[in-house]
């Protein structure tokens, strides 16, 4: 009992630190006129491959800038450089043990690195983590999960807290739907207990499908 | 840099508090006579199928004990509940926001739940979460890690704390390698690289290829 109470006070502690360091990356933001996605999923729900489609499709209309988030390796950002847009990568390993989540002050540190009046939407996509990430703000606009139809129809109501701070959860790997004995409609359904009336968008990262839509979606938010 | 050296200290003391409670809990494995395995995976990568499976298999020949840990829900356990083994759910929510492992101490407080003196391998089935629960002994004899094919390649360079530790790889959902575009030549590789010589079986928790391999290395494993 002492050790969870102890450990209690120290990280509301980070908490509030986390909080005025947010809504420090949240001026710098509405300076530059960006729009921010803090982009959260389990590992290998294929943020970075629908970040590749989106980047195929909104060049030219949209100026996105990407933040990666990662443990170790430069290998998402490395995906992604080939789009020549703004881009940094942050690794979270010199923390203890590799943190499992972007806080709002390595988030800060990567920021430096990016031209923000040069970019309409920038996309944080956080550490693969369908648990820590959520606990952390990091001055976003909002918040989008990708979600593989590969991880089940229970998670909403196991993991409940980054589905219910999600504002749009783009449902991925669609296209094996046929494959998989998973039930769409019970996901539906438990992601509704936990956040009644989150808009959501079936897609496919390998196929195209719905990506279309999450770009028009992303378009419509660009700062006028 | 502040937070982050204040943070660097309490965490060490955790982990301190954590490794004796992990060696108060190895004491009690070993006055029972338990073989423990720390089943570890990203969220939704078939854990809990893959122990149905086994249950399925070893009824009679091994006593096979579950501690479930999840942040919240029973689910886990209720699906292997019909099994009739030794079976307690820990749930990690009363922590901060949701613990995202397992840790000693939370392992411990559900040991009291279980006959000890009636189980030969205790599975303790983590948090799913690809970093976090890599940090945190429990008491375990070996760590066992399940892999989808799904996640992708690259994972064990990005999260190598994790496959560094894992004793035994269990490749799982082998069954969807022919509608993916996962190169298993490369996953073994990156594999190979963070954690030479590493044990993996290729499974489907699904179709049960490769679950009677699992469950005679469990076998093997069973305290005499």
């Amino acid at each position: 009992m002492h050790r969870t109470a102890v450990k209690k006070v120290v990280l509301e502690g980070v908490l509030d630190a986390n909080e005025a360091l947010a809504q420090a990356n949240r001026e710098k933001f509405d300076q530059a006129g960006n729009y921010v996605i803090n982009l959260m999923s389990s590992p290998g729900a294929g943020k970075t491959a629908l970040l590749e489609r989106t980047l195929e499709r909104v060049r030219g209309r949209l100026r996105l800038g990407v933040l990666e988030g990662d443990v170790q390796t430069t290998l998402d950002a490395d995906r992604l450089a080939r789009f020549h847009i703004p881009l940094v990568q942050v690794n979270t390993e010199s923390g203890f043990g590799g943190e499992c989540h972007l806080d709002a002050n390595m988030v800060r540190s990567g920021l430096g690195e990016l031209p923000l009046s040069d970019i309409d939407v920038l996309v944080i996509e956080n550490v693969g983590n369908l648990v820590c990430p959520a606990e952390f703000r990091v001055g976003e606009d909002t918040r989008v999960m990708v979600y593989s139809v590969t991880e089940g129809e229970e998670k909403p109501l196991k993991y409940p807290l980054m589905f219910r701070s999600a504002d749009l959860v783009l449902v991925n790997k669609i296209d094996l739907l046929e494959h998989l004995d998973f039930d769409l409609e019970l996901f539906i359904a438990n992601l509704e207990a936990v956040n009644p009336g989150v808009s959501r968008m079936l897609v496919s990262a390998r196929t195209g499908r719905g990506v279309d839509e999450w770009c028009s979606w992303m378009e419509r938010r660009k700062p006028t």
